[in-house]
């Protein structure tokens, strides 16, 4: 009887984890204290009314034996499938609905991919990196190599220079902030299919793009032979406690002339039984005229927050990224400071809770990511507060 | 680049998507058709009025920045755990919070605790067995070992002739419906921690248990250093179309020293972000005075379908098995005739859809399962066809 060897190789806590025992004990240490949580990317405003009105009635539709829903992929629904290929279609991108895979969210789902890939693919990640992306590769065994993005390329990842056959890329990024623009997706496309290569692209974030961006993988010619896409409607629209998040996969996108769409069709159709309908109904009604207006007021309202960051930070001197197509803020510590030095300063001095940048990576060291996903007044507070005692 | 070789090595179709498509082609070749599906296990009764209510009010929590819960796993509430904590205590079953792990299916998990065990390990399954034991293994390279269960032996499960690591039990039993009493599983558990394997206990329809068995392994002296336990609301409170399971890894399961709990609380962490908070609090009513009640209802009602199944086949001459602690009906086809062939008779002559034994493995060939989750009404008109036109 054996454990998965790999789960030693892991670092040893997960870094929310990590910053939640932190902030746990400080708080034991300081029970008066008034703790403002820019740490962990979860949203706080409620759910679009469309949303919540959706759910009701889906509520209802389960309470009835005419109209009750059970197993989602057995019950011939796709009414949600069908909103994503609408809303795809509103970027000039045509999706099939045997293309799109429901689930509970992105992370499960980034981590999850890697079932249907070789143990012995090599994979790159961005380094500054979401940690699940490596953390579920070492799981698997995969060897991992980091593409260091650094501020003087505005923390836009480099081409691998050696082997990888697996490209985790996120955009707009978690947790630098920034996202990429045609050109450089397009260099990525053209990569990946010059090497047989494939990327995993995460999108939770597109809809913070503000500047005109290409907000799915799929805008660029040539991705449909090369990419997965992963979205989710936690950030979108609020359901980071509904859970509903959707990847695409290509039928196009063939390893050694195997259907990847047809590998994580079987994955899903084993080892998953589906999204709530419920939440189906109320994350299809996101794409609602009405939804999306709340959804878009919640993204502004987010958005604001980034920028009051942003400018609060800018003011005091800091080099700042992010805060205009994201929700997240990425600064540079001022004096040589470590990013745990500056969130142990942060907490103490000024009882807010960011997050280290090399929590991230390596490459991470030295700065520290702040969320716009706090409210409005709060997140003003956090910003005066570290005007006042750090500035 | 390469994909999982192991993908290659599963059968070609996963079991109910096999039926769906055969039911399909009938019903396309004959439109009018009135057919009965008493074939995949899902439920056809609507929630509990206490999880209606439970869940709307959850979604008004969902509305209003005050009550709105983000992140289910750093929400910080327990009270689904608790409720589950409370259930088993009634059981003379102690569990702690941290030993109970939240999900959106047993299906989900029953394959994702693949993560956490090496991929050498030999693995022991009952034949016949629910496939999703057998493909999650496949897909991970595992060694499998079929434990043939006989109608000689009610389909209890045998112990292992040679070696295994790790050996899936089911009990009530899906397909057969029997369930095991005290002691079988001291058996199983004896053998368990004799050979320091580990048994994982799919419970998913305890709650059909009827005749005074044991509902939970850990009501078996020496599980909690052996065993894991898989529940579920699909079948329990109809949670099919909801999604919320739990695993229970007790803290004393180690192997080689590490603690197994520690292992599948990061696999959670890494590649799951919890269960929608309006889905607990509709799992958390089931557990309240009136939630029980309406509970019982439903599998007092269902148990009453399997047992006109049952009634009806036993009057025609079938042997037949489950159906008393269990919604499964299973029964030996007569005269040497094939699962499938009886699959295409029933569906041809009867218009019933039900399930060939010999999807669930070589040993149930001969055999067919009947489930007792259709309407009353559906139901006995499904019994009255097979014995107009097979009787």
């Amino acid at each position: 009887m054996t454990l998965n060897p790999n789960f030693s190789q892991l670092k040893s806590s997960y870094l929310f984890a990590n910053i939640g025992k932190r902030v746990r004990e400080y708080q034991a240490a300081h029970p008066n204290a008034d703790i403002i949580r820019l740490g962990i990317g979860d949203v706080t405003r409620p759910l679009p009314q469309a949303s919540i009105e959706a759910m009701h009635k889906a509520v209802d539709d389960m309470s009835r034996a005419e109209t009750f829903v059970g197993y989602p992929t057995d019950c011939g629904l796709h009414f949600l499938e069908d909103a994503i290929i609408a809303d795809y279609a509103l970027r000039g991108v045509s999706l099939a609905q045997d293309e799109i895979f429901l689930s509970d969210g992105a992370k499960s789902d980034t981590g999850n991919i890697g079932d249907i890939f070789g143990a012995d693919n090599a994979v790159a990640v961005c380094d500054p990196v979401y940690p699940v992306y490596v953390d579920t590769n070492v799981m698997a065994g995969r060897k991992i190599t980091l593409l260091p993005c650094d501020a003087a390329h505005d923390f836009a990842p480099p081409l691998p220079a050696g082997h990888a056959d697996i490209v985790y890329l996120c955009s707009p990024n978690n947790p630098t902030g920034t996202a990429m623009d045609a050109a450089q997706l397009q260099a990525w496309v053209d990569w990946a299919n010059a090497h047989g290569s494939v990327l995993l692209f995460d999108g939770a974030y597109e809809a913070f793009i503000t500047e005109g961006l290409p907000r799915s993988i799929y805008e660029i010619p040539g991705a449909r032979a090369c990419a997965i896409e992963f979205r989710s409607f936690s950030k979108t629209a609020g359901f980071t406690g509904v859970r509903c998040a959707y990847t695409v996969v290509p039928k196009e996108l063939a390893v050694h002339g195997v259907s990847v769409n047809a590998l994580w069709s079987r994955r899903q159709a084993t080892k998953f039984n589906g999204v709530s309908y419920i939440t189906q109904r109320g994350a299809a009604a996101t794409f609602t005229p009405e939804g999306r207006a709340q959804v878009c007021a919640n993204i502004e309202y987010y958005l604001n927050n980034a920028n009051t960051i942003r400018g609060g930070l800018r003011s005091l001197g800091f080099r700042v990224w992010g805060g205009v197509n994201s929700p997240y803020v990425w600064f540079a510590a001022q004096g040589g400071m470590g990013s745990w030095e500056l969130f142990d300063l942060l907490l103490n001095e000024a009882q807010v809770v960011g997050t280290p940048g090399s929590g991230f990576g390596p490459a991470g060291e030295g700065y520290f990511r702040l969320t716009g996903f706090g409210t409005a007044g709060r997140t003003a507070e956090a910003v005066e507060r570290i005007r006042a005692r750090l500035g």
